[in-house]
């Protein structure tokens, strides 16, 4: 039996039905089912499950999370760290943060947020920079599927792509950074940087004062990953002071963004609602039927979540 | 001697420091510079002369337009039409076109419209569509260098391109329709339609309510070619209807676009001022100084105007 563990009943049967349909030998019922007994609970499929939930579950065999992150899970202090932890993978979720990437740094290129504060004004204000994507480097934090799958569309758009992650990574036509040593390098070569970080306790306010004064002056910053990485007042100091020309952001701490936050209404500030890579149901559910039948079939669970790593 | 005749006095000077630079034995002039003699004039770089000014000069050797477009300068009823015309070329405008029609494109999938208006409200509204680019064709009416500059943008999106042109085209990756005969196929296959048509007299009105209805229902529209090709009102209706689920404007008639518009507060409209495709005056003045170069040196001039097609 696969326990469903999301918000919205009528999501949680969505899930179900889909679940059922794409592997027929799966037992997939919402986690309030009535016939949904904790101790035959094998699998559970979950995003943000209450602290203690999974802890409650004896005869877990895996946990899928609905994301690629799953932050939300191992901050549960009793989360059950013996049972596999399986990021959400497959091409979708790779297509969507592409689209979103390429669309935040295309956003901040071409002036974007200008044109809709001057559209809600009704106020013609032709603005055209230097620079083209020819002339740029998108900096992308974060190598992993996400930004590898990000970096062939902004390579397609003319910009050069370096990437900076734990260990160092062999994507074509990426210039890869690794480890701490070479952040300051990987900083000063990119004019727009790109946040696909995993969150974890190492990443948490990543992307400081320090790290801002580190980019060239007038650089873009798009973050794509989890809200706690940006701390928000240096981020808005960086933006007053021009050593950001714009910033797109698509997660935050908390969310939703509470409606008082100075960064609604920032003039290089473009807010977007957590949406960069969400891939669709039906994906999903054949990515977790597919780990499903494999595991099952005796082979290994793909996408693991590392504790040495914390993602 | 070369006239520049664009507006502002400061622009003309830069226009003729950087065709001096270029081609140093070129002598760049403002037109309304006191030893600007309209006799001595072989060159002129222009974008909309006053009706009349070109037939004055009669030792014309050839025409610059500073865009790929030559409207403004062949509805001058006095225009020199036995002079050759040379349209904006290099490499640049079409970078630029291209980066536009991918922002445009991404901007109607992932509902950049609806979040600006949220932010606008500090409104927290999430919003993810069924479909990526994967599952999408964008169709370009009007496949020049513009348009065959966007196609492999496009495509490294994830989108599949088709091309709809007076003649065939062989473009890589893109499937090619052509003519009057093969519009209806073209249309039918469009899920998003970026119009990059030359603006002729046939080309004027060709996206009104009938060659809307022949999309599919809930197609985008995205016109970065001139503002008569769209006949506002059968696009305001089309709108309204769902017939069209958004469309990206960069180009409108008159423009500035008035402030009355019904356009600026669609909520399904994005305005931009123009701006889609504007090479770096560095780069445009390098297209003339060669362009002057090669045809000194008895080589044909590029990128001619042709009275037949009419651009």
């Amino acid at each position: 039996m696969l326990l469903v563990k999301v918000e919205g009943a009528r999501t949680r049967q969505l899930w179900c039905d889909l679940l059922g349909e794409l592997r027929p030998g799966l037992v997939a019922r919402p986690f309030d089912a009535p016939d949904a007994r904790p101790e035959e609970a094998r699998y559970v499929l979950t995003w943000a499950p209450a602290p203690g939930w999974l802890a409650g579950l004896p005869n877990l065999r895996a946990i899928f999370s609905l994301g690629a992150g799953v932050d939300h899970i191992t901050t549960d202090p009793t989360w059950p760290r013996h049972v596999p932890l399986v990021r959400m993978g497959g091409e979708e979720p790779g297509q969507r943060m592409g689209e979103y990437v390429a669309w935040a740094c295309l956003t901040l290129l071409r002036h974007g947020r200008d044109f809709a504060r001057a559209q809600a004004e009704r106020r013609w204000e032709y603005k055209v920079g230097e620079d083209t994507a020819r002339d740029l480097t998108v900096g992308i934090m974060g190598m992993g599927a996400l930004g590898a799958a990000a970096a062939p569309m902004l390579r397609g758009l003319g910009y050069r792509v370096a990437g900076w992650s734990r260990t160092r990574k062999a994507v074509e036509g990426v210039e890869s950074f690794a480890g701490a040593g070479e952040l300051d390098a990987f900083l000063a070569r990119a004019d727009v940087l790109v946040c696909l970080l995993p969150a974890t306790p190492e990443t948490a306010g990543i992307v400081n004062r320090e790290l801002l004064a580190k980019l060239r002056p007038g650089a873009g910053f798009v973050n794509a990953a989890r809200g706690p990485h940006a701390v928000v007042p240096d981020l808005v100091a960086a933006l007053d002071s021009g050593q950001l020309s714009g910033a797109v952001l698509d997660v935050f701490d908390p969310e939703p963004l509470p409606a008082e936050s100075p960064l609604w209404s920032h003039p290089k500030v473009t807010v977007t609602p957590h949406v960069a890579s969400v891939a669709r149901r039906r994906e999903r559910a054949r990515y977790v039927a597919e780990a499903i039948a494999g595991f099952e079939a005796g082979g290994p669970l793909p996408n693991l979540y590392d504790p040495v790593r914390g993602y």
